[in-house]
């Protein structure tokens, strides 16, 4: 005796016959077929395989509590739900993560995958959904359009958790060295031009402290993205789902996932939203600009090792060059503004996904996931890096930076207030074109007694408090 | 007896000849020259010219309060800064918008006209600098890096009031609809297809919602302008400014604007991050995203008059067609998106600005002011329009849309939890090729009894409440 | 006895263990634990992994030519060359895509590769680099500043081929279409408004041309990616490349890949130079506009099927909606809708990674690659499947598309010509008002004879030749 | 006798008065009161103004000459449109330069300007419509969607003449500069990091040539924008353009113009696509690009003066500081920068605005007008100022680069052909710890007799010919 390969399914456009041994269907099957388009499929998307599998528990635990599914169905359900998001069958989830159909083929290879297994788990075979339908009992009270950008929401939260471990480390990492550099005097610059002292514990304190805006405003970011729309259906309505099953929902998917969701208030207007997309990417990449800068600037500083700046050594992680012996470069920031640059044309992909919703819906939810998920667990990886194998190692040249400052014609702005302005600017002017300090010029010229002069160049006083703000 | 028509100023790079009757000196007519961009000045910009006048006249009472500067010079500063938020001298701004140097040619130009201005009401001429300085008194313990953000954000705060309003206006107008046409029954669409029904009330409150929300976000951005570093001087150290100026100036500066400035807590940082710009300019463009996303609907909505969908009307503002007689266009729409759209690109360029922040200052602020400037004083405008000249005209043609609901396949979507998904689906695409109607196919075959059917059709029973959720 | 499972490999940083049976190095190692990002590795590239292995082939013929490599050393390294490009040891190339850099750890990946490979064929084991050594043999005259340019323009040109067989095959779908719908009356629309006939055939023949167009744009972009810097290497000084070296490497890497390759003519230019890629991401985003725009249409036209515009039919490829029986969706135009928005984005990164190049190198070609590589492959898939899966399967509304023409007020332009403008826009707007036809109301006005008026509004007049212009 | 201050006007909306002295009409006052968006009116884009005067004379000559136009009205127009055209009465052309309705009202703005002069050169009255109409006359034979898309192009091809001028001026200050220092030995770098020996000649060329590149690309991109579609009237099926009409306007219009125009051979398809203005866009993003890093450049290797690279000089062109004596910053690369960022985001807005036509036409384009014709001369401006005050005057610091090639560790790699790569790497290696000198490594451990390695580091053989290949 043998096994078929294969079993037959139907849908709206006809027969189609499916591997045996897939728990997804035909309409994945179609789906697949449509969108031959990144090679990458859902599967590689773990946190939405397992915010679906939390919304279609979630919504057969509120039908079954509305007695509009029977309980051995719901039991099977959740079962199959909860194998999922235990990391089983991920593999069944195949359709490519760019797809059209506003990600109705995602939701439809969730309904299938657990119908199939749900009904393995009541002892039937996969297809024979007369027993458990992907749509009539899967999808109970459903549709795509509360299903999907409520999974979305759910994957993004915990992406965006992931990102914030991330950027608490690399903000540790950034402290740590500011509070190791708060003694280094060295030049601050504006617009590339020596400016006046500061330390450079200062410097780095600037970077943590950037960082730390950016995880309050994520978590702002993020909180927005607990408000969902299931419950909605189609279009917002809640056609053909009952009283009380939008916040039965919500509830069980709230305690499901120990997310504190909320259901939107108007749920017209959620369902066809991707506001808070848009406004998460848009932190994504107000985050990414400033990680970019913050290695801009590492590669400044580093910058040599002979005809640079050669403010700070970044530890060596490789060999830099094919062919320039001994030659280390800052491939650690370097790889971090690349996945900044990917960040920013990624929000511009959501912004033009976002404009193009008409109506009830906006069908081009799964490249705004793609986009989205890309950017979030780039950053993370990114800030992970930055942090392990470049700040974590980097190294100050106390005694050069210090010379600069003493050489510096940047000192005179702090004689403003005792000589003026105007005075300040000759000496400056005499200095730069004589090659002389501007300490012994202002001593020369009797502009101010050496001891009071001494008393206002000192470091502390030159730098502020000296000591890093963090 | 002649009057010279020039007077003869020093700066840095030597002798030039201003003309007499100029507030402004030789380092506006400098600026001038280095920068014929645009051609538009910053006196276009009167929000940045008052700002600009508070941030001086906060500084001048700091400083006499710290007993740093006289006070008849302190007053005469106050009187000329009082003068120019008055409106009076906005003319002798006339440094162009984009200008290199981090905005110093801007901050010159407020201390000359300052100067100037005071001087005169000390009884002096122009120029006479002996007796007051633009440099060492009006600029007195300040810095063009804690001036021109601090100054950039107030006037930002202002301008984003007005977008506030304006978009406060637009909400009313599309609740007003929403109320209007809360018992218009008609199709929604998802994906462009025909899918469930709902009122034409529920459509415009989705509008109305989405600004309500988008005015709450911009809310929460206007909140991060309101942190400063005045008192940063160059590079946040603070050097030059004496121990409680900083909080003297803020203090002033919030008793002058009437704003609940804060001081940031590390001025470093705060100098050289320009997060709240992008953050905010994120904020408008997600406004812009669905602010096209409306006018989109809206002009779709109103396609034909005969080859379109025809559900609601535009009032008409403007012949549409230079050669199609009686052709009426969606015209107020198609300004709202290109608006949008530019929107959309400014951020990009405000991106790109902030990315290229180098070490302790962003030198590029002068165009992050100029593009959000621009972002939201247009669409300030565009809504205004929008409410005044299109939504608040805007009629439905009611008997059509409610015919095309009776008409529709998508009805058999409502049956689904009493027939089945499956056999709704065979109802569905008999309907389609045979063009007859759901209600009286689901009849023939007897599927449901004619008075149960009937009450599951009822309008208020497909659109939900029926009622708009505003 | 027993194989060891590693070997022991040295850098500039120190000792390694490599896996024994890895053709990879120690530089690879490194590169592999420096750069988690994306977890996608150079071998998803096999264009590039190709096009490296070219290049390393064409620079030992050059280096054997000019008497500076031992021909049994060459021989080798060719040997394993050409097992690369035969699709063998891709899996080897597991750096991760997105690196810092500038590429030398995917350079050093391929000399690691190639160098035991080719050890191997000379009867030596991996690792012992004495008999061939990846920097000096597999390297030799070359760095990775020249190297990894060079490849990823090859690995475009392969690429953007690709695209441009797609590009004719989506244009002959709709060109076909074009001719079929030759005959069939529409109106035409302007601004969603009704404005006057045309011909289906035209509407389509405008979208086979829009390709066409692009398609000798791409041809002419792709030509600028032939100008390679091969025998630049480190900064495009030639320093280590031996007098004609440059033109020998050109010339054997011409043959291998079959391309017309030409050496730029400044070579410190072109090392330091994006805009080859930066013209070629602009042209891929004109094709993403111009795709995503015949989308819209495609989606818009065949909106309905009863609620909607319903001019054409889009073929069904899978069921539209989970919970909406019988609905379909215009899925296949939405995922490209969706690639095109990828597209521009990713121009947005390669833009912003083009600007990042400092001074004598651009350290960001890495993400310019992934970025370029992503637009073309998708663009390609994009393109395919809008031909296969929908535009060949396209049908028209004959019927109501000629009624709506009969019926329309945009009839009344072709009158402008013999009865004014003025007493046109009248009678337009008495038909929009009354609902009454524009030649019923100018025979009843006495405004034209009705032969004559008859023969004006002949369809073959209104459409112009009514024949597509393809 | 009074003259009365106003005349009246009507159209499909009713009566309105407007001034007695305007030259605009009706039309042109709904779109002031319509669009009130920027305060811009069209009369800002001269070349615009020009360009649709041209198009309305190269239009009335063809209507005269196929007999549809009297030849005193043909007269009479040809008169008025070659007043505008030497300048006068731009200040006519009053409608904002962002409003909907695809350019109609541009169009008809123009439209009415001309009829009332040309009524005024025939004897009549302003308002006079009897004797000489804007719409049957002026517009006779035409479209908003022909005739505004011609003019825009026509616009852009002078527009980018100018720019083209500007870059050839920037790259002979390149070209000078690179001859200038052809012999001055520098340190080239990448990634920041010490690489090998060049010619701040080399460097200096590079950026002439990409600046010769640019102009090559934007020399074909504006080839592109010869085609035009006069003829096409509102969709491009050419209703109510007579036989001949299109190639008679075509021939007028390229005499009026002086430019080798070409119809469109696809009139349907050339009234809906933006791809010509999307390539312009792209090409002067490019550009845009490609200056911002040679401006970044020029900023980094100014940086100093004591704590920076210090390798040129920019020449001062203003105080730097308001509070910093004697600062000196490079305020005209900053401007180029920033006006680089602005040109890529009108990229982006150009993208969206092409992508957002439908169906037969694209309504967008006055922002797309609005948005190049900012970006060309911006970046015109940008090219003159950086060339005149800042590449014109940079001075180098011969003796401090050639001490930094002397010092530099990179020397080595020129050593890598001798001693090979390893070798090299320890002496690399070494010469970092110790701070001591290559060639003085090299010598004590007899890598190479002192003869064979003072040849080897020659300054012509390290930086190839020396020579810069302009």
């Amino acid at each position: 005796m043998t096994v078929a390969a294969t079993r037959s399914e139907h849908d709206l456009l006809g027969d189609r016959d499916v591997p045996a041994d897939a728990y997804w269907g035909v309409h994945t099957l179609r789906a697949t077929e449509n969108f031959p388009i990144t090679g990458a499929t859902i599967s590689a998307y773990p946190h939405l395989v397992d915010a679906l599998a939390a919304v279609k528990e979630a919504a057969a635990l509120a039908n079954e509590e509305l007695g509009l599914l029977a309980p051995e169905k719901a039991a099977a359900i959740v079962a199959a739900c909860r194998e999922i998001r235990e990391g089983r069958l991920h593999d069944q989830f195949v359709v490519d993560v760019i797809q059209g159909g506003a990600g109705t083929s995602t939701n439809m290879n969730a309904n299938e995958v657990v119908a199939n297994r749900a009904l393995e788990l009541m002892g039937h075979e996969k297809g024979q959904y007369q027993y458990l339908h992907p749509n009539e009992d899967v999808n109970l009270g459903q549709s795509t359009n509360d299903v999907y950008p409520t999974a979305v929401k759910i994957a993004t939260v915990f992406a965006v958790r992931g990102l914030l471990k991330a950027m608490a480390v690399l903000q540790d990492s950034f402290g740590r060295k500011a509070v190791e550099f708060r003694s280094v005097l060295k030049m601050g610059r504006t617009q590339l031009q020596d400016a006046v002292p500061m330390t450079l514990g200062q410097e780095f304190s600037a970077y943590a402290v950037m960082i730390d805006e950016d995880r309050n405003r994520l978590d702002e970011a993020v909180q927005l993205i607990h408000e969902i729309n299931l419950g909605a259906t189609a279009i917002g309505t809640g056609l053909n789902a009952p009283a009380g099953y939008a916040e039965s929902a919500r509830r069980h998917l709230a305690e499901i996932t120990g997310l504190p969701l909320v259901t939107a208030a108007n749920l017209v207007e959620a369902t066809q939203d991707c506001g808070a997309f848009v406004q998460m990417s848009g932190v994504l990449k107000r985050i990414a600009v400033k990680l970019s800068k913050s290695c801009n600037d590492l590669r400044l500083l580093s910058s040599g090792p002979r005809a640079g700046l050669g403010e700070i050594n970044l530890p060596p992680v490789q060999a830099g060059s094919s062919i320039m012996p001994g030659k280390v470069n800052p491939v650690i920031p370097e790889v971090v503004n690349q996945v900044a640059f990917e960040v920013i044309g990624n929000d511009v992909t959501i912004t033009m996904a976002a404009e193009a919703g008409q109506l009830q819906l906006n069908a081009f939810e799964p490249i705004i996931l793609h986009s989205l998920s890309e950017s979030i667990t780039h950053l993370r990886a990114a800030c992970l890096t930055l942090a392990d194998r470049c700040v974590d190692g980097i190294t100050a040249n106390t005694e050069a930076l210090r010379a600069t400052v003493e050489n510096s014609i940047g000192l005179v702005t702090a004689l403003n207030p005792h000589i003026g302005y105007t005075a300040a600017t000759d000496i400056a002017k005499e200095a730069l074109v004589s090659g002389r300090g501007v300490a012994e010029l202002v001593l020369e010229k009797g502009l101010l007694p050496a001891e009071r002069l001494a008393d206002l160049l000192r470091p502390e006083v030159l730098a502020g408090s000296g000591a890093p703000q963090v």
